[in-house]
């Protein structure tokens, strides 16, 4: 528990990849196993039932295995330990076979499975959110900045459909990655299988039918690829909110204001200030997991067939990373159902600007008259027009310069968000 | 120039992402859109020729460019400069309509494009090097490691099956991401291509058809997902490389020796050391990697229409990334070409163990005949006699406290490795 | 909590940077404001004394705070109104003229504090623990190995004070860092006192007194770096220990089995393990505050007067760091002080290496005979026997290749230490 | 060559730390080592002589050295043999005693020295245009901004002293590492100084009085703590560059423009714009330096007493950011120099703010008043009637609400910016 869990934690989240939930998953692994065991006759088939029982009713405290685990190096083992006294006499068929890790990993394979559903979800929801708000502001005019310098018009809700586009991406990665993640681990101790050959395989593939997962020929106790590609997803998922976040902090400054997105937070001392809190939370979330997959990838070099320094880079990172994935898609869901322009703020700026940046839609307009280089050459002087009079706008110093153009309709940001509104109605 | 190129640098792979690299591409580029233009009757076809033929002939010196660049913050805009200056009287019709970072952004596509070729074609024969290598010693036994130490017998072929398995799933991750990454950028100052409209989309998606690549509706100018998505991929190929070389390194420790792979390093002192310097370089390159994707994620968050900090991050990490990941490649395809096991160094392992990595198999053999308990209490009591007497092997203490078993053959380690040599034939 | 807290976590540590840690701090420093604020006449004496006792007297749950942290996005704007409901009437006059952020880093500050000193201590006792095994070892040979390979001999005592070596710097950059670290914070809402302006200089400087802080003139709001400082610091000390760990990881594989230390954690399977569970530890540590390091260190990129995503960086980060290291160290003691070579093991060792690992030795020997070159080339030569014969030795070897040196005293790998006992015993 | 070198990186510091920079202090460390062996008797006087003068006219080509290079794994290795080869028949006295860690590390030790003047220069320099910058604003009312948004006044001096206060500090940790950091490396092969003994101490510590360098009594080959602090102190610094880039592309936006610093770039397409090129490279350096931070900290996790994968990631990390540094200090210390308000932006700041800002101040002006939840009613009253009516001021709607005090100059922002001035005058 820290103080800003109910910022950047999640509930669910944190449920399903703790200590009770690792330990839940850890035991229907087992107690799959000894059911498969059982039907195959490799194992009694009293002992797989007692097997099955005693890990459906085990509810260890987690505070009682840590001493163990912190014996073993690993939490499957601590469990294994409690599981096999609670079987009495059947105690020594409970996780026949198996190595520690193979529970553990299927554990966090079933332990996956279950956040990648609200992950998506929130996903899912999130992109739909964000595809009215694209569609409810489709032509509205506002500016778009390139290099944090007013460049041309776009539309609000082209803006929102940059947000979009990436997390359609995300959810056909998400359904390329699964099959590659959710598979079972059963390969004993050197991933042989050599405990139960020639029945492991068949074992395996019966386990993974029996928790619904994949299954793999060879072992992948020492080939990370689909944990880390997993958490590759998450900090791309979270990279694509950071950049909402960035972007509401921006649109949201107290000069700009253009956008409200949530309620804003207070200030202990300062009256009248509004804080981006759950903006800034998705960047900070978004850094926060770019980090950690760089670390986590250090877990890739994973020594020969079991590393134990290797796995506790993915047992320390990954669990944080689904949690902040969690976090940013709760509060980017509810930003987005919250988001509204402030019109007023938004024709502020277009004032202020006095039409500078439609100094391109000018220079193409005028191009199609005369050549470029004398249209280019025409824009530049009514901006430095602009510069020299702080009341001119750009339409006013063409006017004048270059007459004959109705300038003014030419140059209308809402004549001039090219496929801003296409984009935003998707 | 760094004095260890020749090690973790890449020359192919240097030449496509380097300055001289994106030069050619950004010019393929200009050349295209200019052709393609022409052919739409957006600029002059006269026009269309010289920018086509001028952008062909232009050979600009890097070092020429680099003052612009810095000035403008960003490669392409140098270059523009100087190809309208080549164009004569057409330069205005050059790059028109198009943004900076349209030209660099579609000219990456083109240079990834080409980098991805030899990474593919290393990572195939690298895959069938080691489906080669696996197979040669599919059913040779060969001690597995378990957090450092040693577990139970696997062999040779198994473990190469291990390092190759991720291969094929990398081949897979390329497909699904190619047509993500490949895409073409034509979307003008703002993403709406308001300076072509309404002939924006028809003349990205003509210039995507040109150039061999995608196109987008919305523009992915501020939505990096798929760079970064790359850069993870990167990484995630360097950390299986990464897991061969601490495996190699390890195998090859002068007490160990058990596999030789490549020409060891000499000592500038030690005239009988061979260091494992490919392999060493394996774990440097994927640790590199691995740091980078880390940073490049943080590009993710990309503010506004146009970050140039973010961009920034993309264009230090990236070529990097592809260009380690070449080095990588090459060096693990000869690591895999020359591997070679040594087998009396192998035998020696073995000889050295005495049987105690049979422990697993003496107490599963011996479950067949009594209580699991009672089987696991003999071969704890057979293990302490190997512990007192240095001569002792399992297979001896078993046969005096568990006579009526041909013990040697029991636990012959060939006879104990499970599945892998199927795993090893694949 | 997760189940491998027992291994990873430090409760000292966890109670000092967790959310009841934190309050309690907050708390001290919102107490000792009003106490000075009422003792400089800034605040009535009985509200000061009103708050100091509330704040005695508080003990806020950590999860009625969260919906109210979460909501502000800073822990200590949630705490400040629990206070001053609880101060009654005199509930305006707490946290007069701070901001949230003042207290919150003068809190940090405390935290900080306590936590360095056990971590002070532990790296001291380490320093000990480690000199004396050092001592204990000092003269007793063993292979150095350079890039993984056999070089030369040092004793095992070199080697431990290879380790040593870096903990005195550390403690050096302790002393040096402390004073920049821990310093109040109190310049109000813009960072320049304006609220208590002519006396908040005055304030902060008694502040810093009634703590035991420093005090700085300009606002470390938002100039971060004696936090990311500490975090590097403390990633230094993590950094050596996971040497330490690496080592050990390697020195106590099954095949060399030279130096235990702990121990070792068994297996659920092979029951002849003993896994190096706390050296992986260390490692893995390592590698963790290796990577938060990178995270943390880009809040230091920290917004105008204050930036909630940057904050955010480094109370997710800082913590764990902190509490990784008294992890790492609890470790690293106790592996210090159970750390014993196993003579057998290194003897036999030299036996298998047969004084390759001399040949460096011989060649200095031989040229004080001759020319260098001609004496490099009969060391070669002699090695060339070592291969083509399993059992020659390199004394034999050149006991007939060059007659007349008494090669095996020359070659003894005791005599051959050159000033590892003297480093040893440092 | 990269096209952004021009911007990102820093030709002083790449001559140092690049190849040709390497070669030269590698060859300096060889030359120096035989003069000092020379004098002490241990090499021949005309060896040592012959020596020094080959090293002094060597002039490698590092496209010569690649290969050897690769193959060493340690471009020492590679220039050795080409020293020796150079010497003719004084070749073998040459590097004597020696390894090539040895000599690379100490002409790293050189290198850093060589480049941490000018970065010391510029951190200096920087530090003085930023002190002049300070006191030229020392009492310019500026909004500052907390948490993106607008919180109250300070002064323009006082941003710029946070911007500066960490300055000094990176001068005193480097005052305090370069001892640490600035030894040479003599202790052979195994780091016992062996091939030497009993004189090798005596030889390294001639050999740093010769270079001008510490030493150490262990060898460092494998404790790489001052390497790593380096690396963190050049992270630490581009951070604090990091920050005043954040804060120059905020106070530059369109919108804002409150501050201008450098010659902006121009778009390849949008003629009114000017991009923050160079505070945004600032920005993108920290990040960059941020995240290879915790990269090359990985390198602290060296296996026995020499780890080629460790160091690989020394090579690889550390040049990029010292150059990343210097390049950073440059377009800092540009920015310093060029920085001036808008007085008019900052004045329309205030206007469009109509005293909001000033909230805080108003409340503890009426506190002396009367309670302080009364005065912090009615200022909350008389933001409201900010939000009601867009033309309504702080200091008009409380002359309405609570006449009698003279609000306009109560809430001047010049009167409310406390310690502000001060804090910029240093």
């Amino acid at each position: 528990m820290i103080l800003t869990d109910g910022l950047f934690g999640d509930d669910e989240l944190a449920r399903i990849m703790g200590a009770q939930g690792q330990l839940a998953a850890m035991l229907r692994v087992e107690a799959a196993l000894a059911r498969v065991q059982g039907r195959l006759g490799i194992i009694p088939a009293d002992a797989a039932e007692a097997i099955d029982a005693a890990a459906a009713a085990l509810r260890p405290d987690p505070a009682d295995l840590a001493a163990a685990t912190a014996r073993a190096g690993i939490a499957a083992q601590a469990l294994v330990g409690a599981l096999k006294s609670a079987c009495g006499p059947h105690g020594p068929w409970a996780h026949f076979g198996a190595t520690s890790q193979d529970i553990q990993d299927s554990a966090l394979a079933l332990q996956l499975r279950e956040a990648l559903l609200p992950i998506e979800d929130r996903l899912r929801r999130l992109d739909a959110a964000l595809a009215c708000r694209a569609r409810d502001h489709a032509a509205l005019p506002i500016a778009a900045r390139t290099r944090f310098q007013i460049a041309a018009p776009t539309t609000l809700g082209a803006k929102i459909a940059v947000w979009r586009a990436p997390l359609a991406r995300h959810l056909q990665r998400l359904d390329e990655l699964r099959p590659r993640l959710l598979a079972v681990s059963l390969f004993g101790a050197a991933g042989t299988g050599a405990a139960l050959a020639p029945r492991m395989a068949q074992t395996r593939h019966a386990l993974a039918a029996e928790l619904g997962l994949t299954a793999t020929d060879t072992p992948w106790h020492a080939a990370r690829d689909a944990i880390c590609e997993t958490g590759g997803w998450l900090a791309l998922v979270t990279g694509s909110l950071g950049k909402i976040g960035a972007d509401l902090i921006l649109l949201g400054q107290s000069e700009i204001g253009e956008v409200t997105a949530g309620s804003g937070g207070g200030s202990s001392t300062m009256p009248q200030k509004s804080n981006p809190v759950a903006a800034e939370a998705l960047v900070a979330l978004a850094r926060l997991n770019a980090g950690n997959c760089g670390t986590l990838f250090q877990a890739m070099i994973h020594a020969q067939e079991r590393d134990g320094s290797a796995l506790a880079l993915e047992w320390s990172c990954l669990p944080d990373m689904v949690i902040r994935t969690g976090a940013a898609l709760r509060l980017a869901l509810n930003l987005a159902e919250t988001l509204a322009p402030r019109p007023e703020a938004i024709a502020a700026t277009f004032a202020a600007d006095r039409g500078a940046m439609l100094a391109e839609a000018a220079g193409f307009h005028l191009a199609r008259h005369m050549p470029r280089a004398e249209a280019l050459r025409i824009v530049g002087a009514a901006l430095a027009d602009l510069s020299a009079d702080g009341t001119e706008t750009l339409a006013g110093a063409l006017s004048r310069r270059q007459p004959g153009h109705d300038w003014a309709r030419i140059l209308a940001p809402g004549d001039n968000t090219g496929d801003a509104e296409a984009q935003a109605r998707g």
